[in-house]
């Protein structure tokens, strides 16, 4: 079983208008809402594709009610902690005049010191309740939580036997990494600003110093590469250039990764998965959806290299 | 006892940004909600000033809940009909960098026809149950509702042996003085819309010739002005021209309209007691707010000039 960790858990919330007009009143022609955060992304990901997965992680208020009714209504297996504070809304404004996006994120709750040692503990028991053999850490951290909290879920998963996979950026993947997870996967952007390097295999080697097992590199376009622990590469382009939605296509890389874990793939397999996931996932409008059709056809479409990486 | 209708309550939810920027996306610093719809602040403002009123009218879903719990929460006693959709939300996103107002407004729930016949007739039992003796309709209905709604809730209520006060434009406030309130409060553009007229002692002969008893038209910094069924006319400016927050000023008149009928006043105290406490919520940031002490300060300021309509 595999367990999507999601603890800023968000209500993602869409208003269409007719044009967004700063200092006016607007009316809201449609809206709805949907669960939404990384990890819940990669729940909905691996259960569109029938894949056994739990999303956890920490929810509270009538806001963490309506994300937990969502999970429920789309079949999605979950298993939520409950917290004080009201989870957060993301407030997404399409105009319908220029198909422009403008989001209002709010801050989500404070996660009090007490609380979070509550919530570490059962999500242990989690792991162990319900047999995971992967743990997936995504997305931003709420308040209170200290930036050593996926290091500490890392613990958590190892001392029970589960593999994990790090889906984060800034401190708290320079945190997550020390406590040595078998998978993290920064972009570009979260590689430059964790180590100073914009070179892959430099980067990566130099995530695997600082504790990471292998290293999952997502490159947007260009597709992907991992740096193992014995110092192989593996990169996967994903062949056409897809015009479309790039939000939720790492969480869907992430998905694969696990689902590879939890199998026990060759990397060369897992990898491939992943770019074909994320690039099915690009042709979505929504975050965390997913067609097995589309993957099919992404994956007869990548292409492998690999060879090995030049340690420092 | 007042009974303050609001049959589209919302909760008014405001988000703090730095700067709004169309396209991008902001971290909202802070937000905060509040339950809103104006008869809900004409409950507010009756409160406010230690005026016995209960809020009622409809609400639904997890957004009703919380309109609710903020309702208990200031104290303002409340008896809502629970309907099945959930009610709505306003956005208002504040500019830091330019102190704009960009707001969004959801539509709300669509009320079925059985919902109505079962509202009604429970808002009929809370006029009976509660002995009251006033009645405020204020404010837009949510879809599904008839343009009638109003006219219905003035039959209800006089049926029970209150009176009404009816805050609405349009269609609505066309279909309502078919009804015989006993007070209608248009404002300039309300009174021309329904009557054509930007005349307010012709306008508001116009709405009492359609049905109407006295007419109350608000005129802004101007003050009001009330139209009698005898024909009588009484005018009331509210001295120095206050900047401030002119949401909720209409709603505050209304409660003073209420508060007036209620104690049997004459008009010239009424309007006098409308225009101080509609001037006095223009300093307050917030609709429903209401500082009894500015009303003080306000009721000494204010002009009365009485006179006669030239009936047509």
């Amino acid at each position: 079983m595999i367990l999507a960790v999601t603890l800023n858990a968000a209500l993602d919330v869409t208003y269409e208008v007719d044009a967004l007009v700063p200092g006016s009143t607007h009316r809201v022609t449609t809206s709805w809402a949907r669960a939404g955060g990384k990890g819940i992304n990669v729940a909905s990901v691996l259960h569109a594709l029938g894949i056994p997965v739990i999303a956890t992680g920490l929810v509270g208020g009538s806001t963490g009610d309506l994300i937990v009714a969502d999970l429920e209504a789309r079949g999605i297996v979950h298993d939520f902690v409950a917290v004080n504070g009201d989870s957060r809304r993301t407030v997404n404004v399409v105009s319908a005049a220029t198909g422009d996006s403008t989001i209002f994120n709010e801050a989500g709750p404070v996660i009090g010191a007490d609380e979070w040692t509550a919530a570490l503990a059962t999500i242990g028991s989690l792991v162990e309740s319900h047999a995971a053999t992967v743990v997936a850490l995504s997305g931003s951290l709420p308040r209170g939580l200290p930036d050593t909290a996926y290091a500490q879920l890392v613990e958590v998963a190892r001392d029970r036997g589960a593999l994990t996979v790090v889906d984060a950026g800034g401190a708290v993947l320079a945190a997550a990494v020390a406590a040595h997870p078998d998978v993290v996967k920064p972009n570009l952007a979260e590689l430059e600003a964790a180590t100073g390097s914009t070179d892959i295999p430099a980067g990566a080697a130099a995530l695997r110093d600082l504790g990471a097992r292998d290293v999952v590199v997502s490159a947007g376009a260009e597709g992907a590469t991992v740096v193992q622990a014995d110092g192989r590469v593996i990169t996967v382009h994903p062949g056409a250039r897809l015009a479309g939605n790039p939000t939720g296509a790492g969480d869907a890389m992430v998905a694969a990764i696990c689902a590879g874990l939890a199998d026990g793939d060759p990397w060369t397999t897992t990898l491939t998965e992943a770019v074909a996931w994320s690039a099915a996932a690009v042709l979505e409008p929504l975050a965390g959806e997913l067609d097995a059709a589309e993957v099919v056809r992404r994956r007869s479409a990548v292409t492998v290299v690999a060879g090995s990486a030049e340690r420092r």
